[in-house]
């Protein structure tokens, strides 16, 4: 088991990495949570495989309950909230009751955010059970819930006590989303580590074949890296756009696709592709930095080449929270394998190369 | 005008109070939000007499718009917050968009919840405009909704990034009201400050005529006590509790009276006279502080007698929340006018006197 320490002063809290680390949970509720109260948010399909082997291990020191969601980012919304404060009420849970999201980034998320709301904020354990949300969604303080006019619009920041990471739940894990949170981690070695970039070259087959300290590895890698930026930058004002690598154009192509076919990691990939190619045409960086980063992306099977919606259209979309024309966007280009930087671009600038 | 710090680290804040403060709003707006982007949170009653004249002042500032909510307690719920958040999309506030919250404790706490959730926490101004608001509820960074089962238990602690208080709007505060405020005030003499107390006292008629300089006096002195307690104690662990001094039979009865008949400051003024006689009882303080506390609220015009609902109806109310029978409440108590002591007392303790 591998630990990490997020410095946050006295938000600070540590992360567990391992195969089988589910079980070390009844220790930790004891250690983290202020009382023997907790409830556990989950997900139907995390609650249909996993329920009875973590009721075994939660023998002795049961729940108030298990609060079930339905699957889906469409479920991300206060509709969903409003009905686990209502099971809430019903567990009779108090400010001392602590809070198990159990899941993907669609529990992690919520569950955080009804932790920052319920009673004014009561603690909470992540246990993340898809890679992405353990390389990203579950590090970082970031709640909440989308609205039906845009993604994440209401939330909170509200750290963890706790999170829990154990690389068995990636044995379920839809290949398909399993190869998106490969993208993000990726993106940890563009951005800020070319050694971790290396060993990803070297070791993909493992870790596609799932090989457990490959991973352990690679998440608390890319995790280290996620810790130090956010600890350098909780409320996101500056170092932390480095994590946008590749963002600007993903968020583009989900737009544009509407969010469906294209999974949020599949449209990174394909930004951090076109990051590349706009830091090589602007003279950052050298057209191998670009081969490097696509063919590791290929081998995965992520893809990497943009849709063909016109440049008007991605132009109209990344202008679209702008208050001015002409107003620079941050966008985040590279000068090397972990060398990333913020470059002030207008969207005409970014979408030139197209 | 007077100024006020509430210190609290990088989330401290300055409180100004004035006849005619309102008219440094502009100047304000400039000065603590971070574009000229905001809005203006307020209800029907509050618009309908002050909105002309606020528009007169921000002639050259104006908001993005305003956001009228219907006034009342019971439209402090999810429902008005979900219309709010419609309005903000429509308005396209962004991360930098600032948020007035311009009316009583309604309008204050659930501007204040907006402004925590919205975008994950957007600054805000408070501007109360009831007595209460401005000497209790402005100060303290709680912010919430109630759901049907029970009062404020969906929050967030966010802190306003100025608080402005102009005593004109007591001028249209209805008298009941008013009173309800005045209740608040004695509060903070009894519990921190006798040499306050003997102010109110000598000055009473003064206040109940609306003279600024005695309001602005009265005001100040309540948040600077206020300000103190919560700069020790943000999250509500100690030292905060004292400010619930009359609370715990004041909510009883509240809970028993439906909360209709019975406004809020009115229940706190009987559990206030009470809570003096349990400390005279208990043989903390003598009669007389039990006399001086009765006779200055019996001159404000508030209630003092307790309405005569059984022992039995005040227990298990107060224990609802309680996990155990025989667990100890945090009552507080009084050594004498200024000194309030925390008193764990069972159920059956507190409500011996009745």
């Amino acid at each position: 088991m591998k630990t990490i320490r997020v410095s946050l002063g006295p938000r600070s809290y540590p992360i567990t990495i391992g195969k089988g680390a589910i079980r070390s949970l009844p220790g930790g509720l004891k250690k983290f949570f202020p009382s023997d109260r907790y409830v556990i948010l989950t997900n139907r399909t995390i609650a249909r495989l996993y329920r009875p082997r973590i009721r075994r291990i939660l023998k002795t020191t049961k729940p108030l309950g298990w609060i079930v969601i339905p699957d889906g980012e469409r479920h991300k919304n206060p509709k969903t909230v409003a009905g686990i404060y209502e099971r809430l009420v019903q567990l009779k849970a108090d400010r001392k009751t602590g809070l198990v999201a159990l899941g993907g980034g669609v529990v992690g998320d919520i569950g955080g955010f009804v932790a920052a709301t319920w009673l004014r904020g009561i603690p909470y354990i992540q246990v993340p059970t898809t890679l992405l949300a353990q390389v990203d969604s579950s590090v970082g303080g970031k709640t909440g819930v989308d609205l039906s006019s845009g993604k994440n619009l209401v939330g909170a920041f509200h750290q963890p006590v706790w999170v829990l990471i154990d690389t068995n739940f990636l044995r379920t894990v839809p290949r398909r989303e399993f190869l998106c949170g490969l993208s993000e981690v990726v993106k940890y070695g563009i951005i800020r580590d070319e050694s971790f970039f290396r060993f990803l070259e070297k070791n993909i087959g493992k870790i596609l074949n799932l090989d457990h300290n490959a991973l352990i590895h690679i998440i608390g890698r890319s995790l280290k890296i996620k810790a130090d930026i956010v600890s350098r930058d909780e409320r996101e004002s500056g170092l932390r756009s480095l994590l946008n690598f590749g963002h600007t154009l993903g968020h583009a192509i989900e737009t544009l696709s509407g969010y469906r076919r294209i999974h949020h990691g599949e449209a990174v990939s394909r930004g951090m592709v076109y990051s590349a190619v706009v830091s090589y045409e602007r003279g950052l960086c050298p057209m191998g930095v670009v081969d490097r980063i696509y063919n590791l992306l290929r081998k995965i099977g992520l893809p990497v080449r943009w849709p063909d919606y016109s440049k008007k259209a991605y132009a109209r979309v990344m202008a679209a929270d702008k208050k001015a024309v002409g107003e620079k966007i941050r966008y985040i280009g590279i000068r090397g394998i972990g060398r990333s930087v913020v470059l002030p671009l207008t969207v005409e600038e970014i979408t030139r190369y197209l």
